[in-house]
């Protein structure tokens, strides 16, 4: 009995007391990934109001006062850009590494007396699709080195993939991230479009989707190209541009014309 | 055994006779998926000359004589576009399914005196990636609807997933495949070159390449669309145009713009 009894009081020291602030997507999904971790010790969630309380089924403390915050190692905002310096500055804590999760803001937007460091999981976030979070990619930063090993035993916790990223890094990572993500599935979107108004299936589509993306994980982007732009197959290129007006025409032209300049 | 030896008969009888004419990428996926089918006979194989035999590593007889063409229920045309019409007005045979397997020809492009139907499997092809047939989308059409039978379990016997498509309606997924497949591969060629420019690993980005492929296999893209341009978050955007120029920025600016306008 002892043993088991020191065992679990060791394991509890190591575990790491982790706060969250925020009712969102990306808090959301970090919420249930906090819960299947046997690292964290998931103390508290802070939220502006209970709104999304039933949602986020959470049986842990609550709160929506920012003076009672529980003592934790990480706390961990995931709220809005435009809110995240202002939460920051309301924040009173006298111990414990702040973090923020956004793509698009510097380190320094955290302006608190706390150590600060960022959390940034590259994944597109919504509420209808389950995120497993294992397979995302965790990009973190430390204001200061000596936080770092917290900061990765952190994230390892909850992600296999944890890349070390600075400020200016992630900024680019982002733009990266809305060509690879946002501008690929607008490219989704289109076709459907295209589909919707000729009575053809969308389904037929969705393999070559799968595909499109598995192709990649492997081989080079520019290897992986194929098709009529990539080919510089004129013909079949009047023939489709025939075929699209407006908006579809001219994204047709412009990304045509850059894979071709691009061979 | 008599009665082993009559199911063989009925069995063989039942398998559908083909011959494969190309020896490019499509020729070569085909082959592989003609020789996983129990239902299919491979009877022969064209090819303009012995180059690539090595390669499509086939003990089946070969020929490089259009006028030796073995008897067969299926003649499969997978070559260059361009050559199709020239190739199927050259072939001299008396019966036989002959079909083409382009995605941007009509059916009329086959000029040869045989019935004739369009087997279009909607998948990106490249010698590198192996390619699971079952679930590569196959577009079928014939000209005699007395065919469409044959076509039909030809079809099944190597995918799970076959569309009747006539040729307006082919035509018109060959565009939005280009915008599914080829200009969304070039999305991430673009995030992989701000990367590389970056020091920035582009595995970082393989995880949420994925999961958008993913997410639009249950959920329609407009849905599933986020990030700044799907916000309307104009500082962000701004931010971001600031860190690309030339093409990028185009690209950036055209496709923003576009998400904005079907929000």
């Amino acid at each position: 009995m002892q043993f088991y009894f020191k065992v679990g009081i060791s394991y509890l020291r190591f575990m790491i007391k982790v706060v969250l602030l925020g009712a969102g997507n990306v808090a959301y999904h970090l919420a249930k990934a906090f819960k299947l971790s046997s690292n964290i010790n998931f103390v508290q969630h802070y939220r502006r109001n209970n709104k999304n309380d039933a949602y986020f089924e959470l049986d842990i403390p609550k709160t929506d006062d920012l003076n009672e915050l529980k003592i934790a190692d990480i706390y961990i905002i995931a709220i809005n850009d435009d809110a995240v310096t202002s939460l920051s500055k309301q924040l009173n804590l006298t111990q414990g590494l702040v973090l923020h999760t956004s793509g698009s803001l510097p380190l320094s937007a955290l302006q608190c007396e706390n150590n600060k460091g960022v959390f940034y999981p590259l994944q597109t976030f919504s509420k209808e699709q389950t995120v497993d979070f294992k397979s995302v990619a965790i990009n973190i930063e430390v204001a200061h080195k000596k936080d770092f090993d917290l900061l990765e035993r952190f994230a390892k916790s909850i992600s296999n993939y944890v890349y070390e990223i600075d400020s200016f890094q992630r900024e680019k990572l982002h733009v990266a991230a809305v060509f690879a993500n946002n501008f690929s599935n607008h490219m989704f979107k289109i076709a459907k479009d295209i589909c919707d108004e000729h009575n053809i299936s969308f389904d037929i589509l969705k393999p070559l989707i799968k595909e499109t993306a598995e192709k990649i994980q492997n081989i080079d982007p520019k290897q992986a190209q194929t098709g009529p732009a990539k080919r510089n197959d004129q013909s079949i290129i009047k023939k489709h541009l025939e075929q699209v007006s407006g908006e579809q025409k001219e994204i047709y032209n412009i990304i045509t014309e850059s894979i071709i300049n691009n061979n």
